[in-house]
């Protein structure tokens, strides 16, 4: 069944969102993001996703204000994507998220484990560190390898979060 | 372009919550039921969303455990939809995400707004609340009309949110 791209109808805010980030394999895109990922060649290889998709996924999130496009090499002409304040303030979404797809849909434990860089405290889902009683944006998070990580990929991505790694820091350099 | 439903390599758990609340129109219906929508209907009128979606998406979200059936009626036999302790995990997820469209993609101002019902506050965009400092379950929600709110729909639901509202009530009975 075709439907739309828009809610038509749905007025509210929430309904705004997912015709931004509801698409299919956007909200994924945005998590390599925070991992550090900026090139379409990574997260290609991490995602495992057509180029035609990854472009237009990419393209949309560009046109709504989620990433911002930046030209890194002039020849020939590179662009990487790097989130926007706006786009980084999905992080609580994202994280909540996982929580709740590990808690109800695995059974091999977190897959990352996301802590305060600063203190070294385990977030929250809602991404509060219960030490620092603060809310911790995602640069100040640290992720590292959880006890249900399969180590079955073997991509600059996936190889790069074998260690501890500051979010939002490139991956690629 | 066809993408499957499954987000194949991608063992996240993310991946794994995107493959039951990602797909159009699921979250908008947990959000309704959040608001105590039961019925068939009632998420017809207030969702405007076509039947035969509706009710794969009801399904889909009973099969995954988000929601429960449970028969009101024998003769003819009907059914109401209730949010299980799994699906109401989502509402962190809800408000979040409305939080970030109201921020960045309406400029009218709140729609709704959500309070601790046991001391009144408005919560925190994961749901925390700021007086009592602990984290609101739904059950504990009340919603009310925000500033943004155009009233301009009459069906049961929407007229029945026109005033304060504890969140899951039925909205029929």
């Amino acid at each position: 069944m075709a439907l739309g791209k828009n809610y038509d109808g749905q007025e509210c805010s929430l309904a705004k969102a997912l015709e931004i980030i509801g698409e299919r394999w956007t909200l994924l895109v945005v998590r390599d993001a925070m991992y550090g990922v900026r090139r379409f060649g990574d997260f290609q290889a991490h995602l495992d996703i057509p180029r035609a998709v990854l472009s237009q996924r990419l393209a949309a999130l560009v046109d709504a204000g989620v990433l911002e496009r930046r030209r890194y090499q002039e020849s020939p002409p590179r662009d990487e994507y790097v989130l926007t304040p706006m786009g980084r303030e999905l992080w609580g979404i994202v994280l909540s998220l996982s929580h709740w797809g590990e808690r109800h849909l695995t059974s091999a434990g977190p897959r990352r484990v996301f802590t305060h860089a600063a203190c070294g405290t385990v977030l929250e889902p809602s991404s509060r560190c219960p030490t620092c009683q603060v809310q911790v944006p995602v640069g100040d998070v640290e992720v590292r390898p959880g006890p249900g990580l399969e180590r079955s990929r073997h991509d600059q991505v996936s190889l790069a979060l074998l260690e501890p790694h500051r979010m939002l820091t490139p991956i690629s350099v």
